[in-house]
């Protein structure tokens, strides 16, 4: 992390599909050069956090906080590191949320899951160690943001814990079965899949020059927009797609008697909801002008993807 | 935390066990205020981590970096966050470990344990959200230590994950059933348990006044002495002590075929044991004089201990 460098610094021409494989490529290779060695001890466990992490995935949340991070001329090596942070609690997310007591799914990303592949103990301590790792990564010593990295350090927590992420993976398990109100279904998912999201897009514009006030509200509110189309986005191909194509069981919401926008709404107006949304997140973007741009070609690959 | 003070500031000659109690008290206090309130939502997942957490327990970690803070005359607010932080860990791993998975326990400080109480699934979330929110509470703004709050996050992230306490319980997971010698199981606690108690001394005395570089590394050897003194006990009261004693059901290492000192050495020589530990964990005292009364109480304490 010696020279810090704007990343793409030559790049900022690239194509869209050309940028997302460059990000893709350099989290792959952050990621698997912080976690620890799957020859190191305890063998088991640190191959079992390598295989759930490194096997590729859309990698959404690292190449929102990269695409953010153009907002502000941030470092690429700073954006390594808080996408990497950020798709470490997704991990940890993943591999816990398929528990048999969980959600008790058997494949993801087209691979058995952890507790299949390894054992339930197994994923249990990869879960808890990969958020371990993750705050571990982000309060580095050669980050070289320090008065920045407090902040990012307690929004990452907030974002990940009982009023984030895990609270939302309950109110899920409370939902089970019960009719839950439009309203209702979007507390849900502003905390289950939104939380993280909107922490991925702040921590990856924290990682450059400061936004002014209008602009950081405008950023925090496509973050809340992206997130939920996102999950809209979801629910939809959960019912539209095959398992072959997401890499996950297909139609298991339903199977769950989970509420998603497509039990509540339909598929036709849960389509209408993801176009609402699209065009919100996309207005919040005008603010940054040409900045803003791979966060717009994001929302279009958020709202289109086919997995 | 606006008017920092030295604690206790007119208790230093307070008996010990006064201490203890008004130390156990304090973090209970701060922990009963930072965990997010029983009523907000989601509430069955906020209520687990109340009945987890506020559940009392010895608090012996955060007596650790009370009595470690005595060192460096730190702040009481300051040593407040840190115990209840590390307490948080602990309870995060206690919560885990007791589920089916792991050691599939039911009784834990006299209760039915959390998944037995609540269910799996919340007890999973219950671990994740009260890791997280030991994060969030180390990176608080109001801390008033920030150039110190990074080395410290580091410090607990490493103590906790796969290098430390969950690699602890990796390893022995894999070694049930299996014939580990001395500097195996010596390995396996100092991950398990030495790690997350060194986490809470050096803690401690982060909250205050520099350490010399001497003074530093004899903390260091005084920490890593406790917690194996600390683990040795433990071996001893699972074969000793009664299950209404403990809190927690007595004769489970024995009958989980886990490797234990006592299974090990036996019962005499596991004694002898601790007795060396004791010594050497004082020795490693002596540089501190009288400032380090506290951390020589809380030994005998942790020898001489029943549950």
């Amino acid at each position: 992390m010696s020279t810090p460098t704007v990343f793409p610094s030559t790049a900022r021409n690239q194509p869209f599909p050309e940028w997302m494989r460059s990000v893709q490529a350099r989290v792959q290779a952050t990621l698997a050069r912080c976690l620890p060695p799957a020859e190191s001890i305890p063998g088991r466990l640190h191959q079992a956090m390598r295989y759930t992490t490194l096997n590729g995935g859309k990698r959404v949340r690292p190449l929102l906080a990269f695409a953010a991070g153009e907002l502000t001329a941030a470092p690429a090596e700073r954006l390594e590191i808080v996408a990497s942070v950020v798709e470490l609690i997704h991990s940890y997310s993943l591999v816990h949320d398929d528990l048999p007591c969980m959600d008790d799914d058997v494949l993801r990303r087209g691979r058995p899951t952890c507790h299949v592949e390894y054992d339930e103990a197994t994923a249990l301590l990869v879960g808890d160690s990969l958020q371990s790792l993750a705050f571990e990564l982000l309060a580095r010593e050669d980050f070289g943001a320090s008065s920045r990295q407090l902040e990012m350090v307690r929004l990452l927590a907030r974002a990940s814990g009982s009023c984030g992420m895990a609270g939302g993976q309950s109110i899920d398990l409370e939902s089970v079965g019960r009719n839950l109100n439009q309203p209702e279904l979007e507390l849900m998912h502003a905390l289950k899949t939104g939380a993280l999201i909107r922490a991925a897009v702040l921590l990856g514009a924290l990682c450059g020059s400061a936004l002014s006030v209008p602009e950081r509200e405008s950023l925090d509110r496509f973050a809340k927009r992206a997130g939920l189309l996102f999950q809209v986005v979801d629910d939809i191909l959960d019912c539209t797609a095959s398992t072959a194509t997401l890499g996950k069981t297909a139609g298991k919401d339903a199977a769950a008697e989970k509420p998603t926008y497509v039990s509540l709404l339909g598929i036709e107006r849960a389509r209408e909801l993801a176009a609402d949304l699209r065009t919100q997140a996309l207005a919040s973007l005008a603010i940054f002008t040409e900045r803003g741009q791979r966060l717009v070609d994001l929302t279009d690959f958020i709202t289109q993807r086919k997995f």
